[in-house]
């Protein structure tokens, strides 16, 4: 790390910062400028984080930059090859481009076990459905919970297909462990860490969403949680993140794909829908997410979305959903992917 | 809520939203406008989120823009006086101006108790100190935990101190209740539902953080969650936003403050330290904290921000401390309110 | 428009705000619902947003809600075809793909001649440089000026290209406009509303770029300035907005360019290098353009990124520019469109 | 500067960004550590933002990070005491809190002149009042122009008032130099640099509202670029920055007038009406921008807001004004500040 003293440090400040890093195990290399010491730090970054804190508040430090990314395991410096995780009968992070579709909520049979036999025959791999949903009103429809969980696995023993539900709580990572194929951690838990301590002990795949607060940086950080504890298979999406704009209902940061890409090793998915929030915004941008070398897609389909409990207005129909697909299919054939 | 159609909306698209807003209990009345038709829906708000989300996705219409204000419980519209929690000793939301101060994390028993005594002098009425952190790394401190909650207990024990120490799952809910006065709920988890809902059949005040990205509404509606399961006693905390700037650790939103009073009828206090991220900007924060009316501080108070675990630059010492509150105090003569 | 009442309004605030709403020439169309009432007011749009201001000021009123669209000329309502701007040799707007190339600032003859012939082998149809550069320091390169056109021009004459270069004041528009064959407005100068009035009188293409701090209202806003002066060709450029994340020098909101070909019939072209500010992220962002119906790019391009004068980190080699356009092509096949 | 290569960075790179280093007068001091090296580069910090740019573009350099702040003329650390501005009768900067107060536009010789006598018996020194207006839309009112600066004398003449008035274009700066007392830049024109260039040469004191998306650090280098050109006199006014939230116009950055007084020695205002937009709001806010060191308000005052042709919403009535302004004085007694 990089320490930069205030203009008038003194020698005594100086002095006392180089002894203060040695103290933590690091060599200190002050650099004399005309207006301004800097110091170099130089060591193993053990407890990195603490020490710049540390740093920070010793008299005559303005600042403490670091320099090594915090990201150990999952970043690309120690691991070079990407990721790919073997879900029964495809891979996602390899040369397939996983598409996951299906409703915001599960709401009643016919709605999943429909959706699900539509998404199966356009060439979705995985069925999305929330049982349990965190909603902004208390008074929301907050799920229809195990019941929701059984009405997945009937669409996965009718179709194939495989499941993807939202987890909300450690509470109930057993009881949904034993439906679920994939856990979804949505955008309000991404920094959840009692949730993805515990997800980091699951024997499962984890698709983590960005929160819509998160730079890149702290959504690495919370994928850094789950594998340091262990499970290495996750999935990381990019599902737009708030800004001033509210023509849509997030700002999908496209250039994250690459970008995450470049500094992990990890998968990286889109999910149109929530990143757009607007039905007519959703088939430009997925195609954009296999233009810039996404690994999959996560989309909203609804057999009625007048009558969704969720999400209704960002859900595409069936026919929809078909349509997007023939679109994506011509992109995925030019980077000589398939699904 | 009214209801825009789109430019060239067809009779029967016009027609079946009247019919369908009926349908939900809701009375519809038409305005036929040059260029659009608008649709006022009146009714009694029943489950009005979720007929939104369904309006939103019929056929024919641009946009649903609700009315009434969707927080009922914690909102001035129902609840005219504001809201005073008692505490033992004291109130918050009333004449008082009640500060809590103390360390970010809970480290070693010298050090909570020094603090303690020190804070207390100085006219502080809680204790605060985290046994169990949300760290953006999992390699950083995760705090004492339940040997950080006898701490802060025994601190209480010496001083009279109330405390208040942060809850970040629900699993921990139990145990925190044995040793806490006040739940603090941190801004990284100002949508953890399951969290909330628990926290709403607890028998003591929350302190609820905004979330660092969390609008108003949102911040009010995650209030509206604890006090809808029955505990009212909540407070909330403005700490700062983020936004592009990056000078500040966070943009304390000063305009929050009257804003959420106006809007609802619960406390508001204000956290100086995360708000701004740096010692220097503590002091003049705090004073504008009682010039726009709010009803207390919770301030970052370390003995050696040196060596502290974590947010060490944003840590007063006990003198500087001191100093703050003497400032303080002036300005609560001013508005006729006390410590 | 839709005027919200106060939850007590009483009965003259609401027959004031209707005679209110009566004098400026709509009529009035109150809806009395259970809580509050509000108001439907019907007219033809005249002086609206001076309405809206006001009756936002009268007691009693709570919000005013707009309904139509506030721009007339630059809107998809009034004109339902897309614009397309001729320009000697191609098209922006139809199915063309229009590539503009070159360094950020004109620095130097061989510089700007040697950029130009690359970039039009590789497909580019228009040469970017900039004679007039706003910086955000005083102390840095501002620009060649006037020797900066004359290169721009003499490039032009050797290659076939045409040129766009920034505009940043009105003083200098008869200037540019003897050089330019396209005036580029920078981000900054978006709402620099003197210079859009004067550009509105000028018979030449503008590429408006949107402010980094700009909403897709806005945005249009400013292309209405000058559409309303007079000149209706307008290419609009989507270049990245300011958000927290400082991972990329902005966040390119890639669902904007859907968004803005739905909302207006202008042309939409994509700035990868200000949207990104990361040359590994510029290829598979400018390919995402092509994926979400982009009618052009604007690349920066220099021989010799390490010695340019500004910009050089976003800044392509010749030879990544020739792949950039080998990708873009193999997209354009697909959309059936060509450079 | 620090350099920080990439982790694998070879001999050569590192060499090579050595030399270069020299080329530019800087001596360079390269720290190898474990997995990465980092380059001290101390020197005077001659055209050290062109450099930076082009360190960013050499091969094996991940990023550069400059050392010192880029602002020399209006910081704090070259000029140490605060700047006060001499006005004819009072001074901005020093012990004075002057408030500025008046109508958004001047509409109306009897709107302007009654306004500037209820605002000067209620303590304000200057009268505000736009002639030239930045609006969104083409189709607002634009301002009264010349005759709009004529009202405003003939107010100056009646009250003693000194007046601030907005210049939009360097175009104009003649004519209206022959009526103002300070010039007013708008947040919209804080970066255009052709107008600060030409502001820079005018003998009278300048305000420059801080932009809507503006870092502190790119506010400071517009004053820059003023005080570069020989003007001394310039104001900083924060007004509220764009964040996600829609609640309030604008999220002012009540820590910026300290962190920006911390930063620079020039004087800092707020303008609580821009800030909030909400006129519940305002009075708080004043006193909070007293409460934290800010040398001055300027508040929108009109006597009939519901007739404002722009900004009603958020202006005052005189008696409003009165009563804000009795509330401020108690708190400057408490500074030791008068009006």
């Amino acid at each position: 790390m990089i320490i930069s003293m205030v203009p008038k440090a003194t020698k005594e400040q100086i002095e006392h910062v180089c002894e203060k890093i040695k103290s933590f195990g690091y060599t200190a290399h002050p650099i004399y400028g005309e207006e301004r010491v800097v110091i170099g730090a130089i060591g193993d970054g053990k407890d990195k984080d603490h020490v710049i804190s540390v740093m920070e508040s010793v008299p005559g430090v303005e600042s403490v930059i670091p320099i090594l990314q915090p990201f150990k395991l999952v970043g690309r410096e120690l691991k070079k090859d990407k990721t790919i995780i073997k879900i029964d009968g495809f891979t996602i992070g390899g040369d397939q481009f996983v598409v996951m579709a299906g409703p915001c909520s599960v709401e009643y049979r016919e709605q999943i076990l429909t959706t699900a036999e539509r998404v199966k025959a356009a060439g979705a791999k995985v069925l999305r459905g929330g049982a349990y949903k965190p909603r902004t009103s208390p008074y929301d429809f907050q799920g229809l919970e195990e019941e929701g969980l059984k009405l997945l696995a009937e669409a996965r023993e009718k179709t194939g297909l495989k499941i993807i539900t939202e987890i909300i709580t450690p509470e109930n990572i057993e009881l949904v462990n034993d439906y679920t194929d994939i856990f979804q951690v949505g955008a309000r838990n991404m920094q959840n860490f009692a949730l993805l301590k515990k997800l980091g002990k699951v024997k499962k795949p984890v698709m983590l969403k960005r929160g819509m607060m998160s730079t890149l940086k702290e959504f690495l950080m919370s994928a850094e949680y789950i594998v340091s504890q262990g499970n290495s298979q996750v999935v990381l999406c990019e599902r737009g993140i708030r800004t001033f704009e509210t023509y849509t209902r997030n700002t999908l940061d496209i250039s994250a794909v690459p970008a995450l890409q470049q500094l992990s090793h990890l998968p990286v998915i889109v999910d149109p829908s929530h990143g757009t929030g607007k039905r007519s915004l959703i088939a430009p941008v997925s195609k954009a997410a296999v233009a810039v070398g996404a690994d999959g897609l996560i989309v909203e389909v609804h057999p009625n979305p007048e009558e969704a409990y969720s999400d209704g207005q960002q859900s595409l129909l069936p026919d929809e959903f078909e349509e997007l697909m023939k679109g994506v299919k011509k992109y995925l054939a030019v980077e000589g992917k398939s699904l």
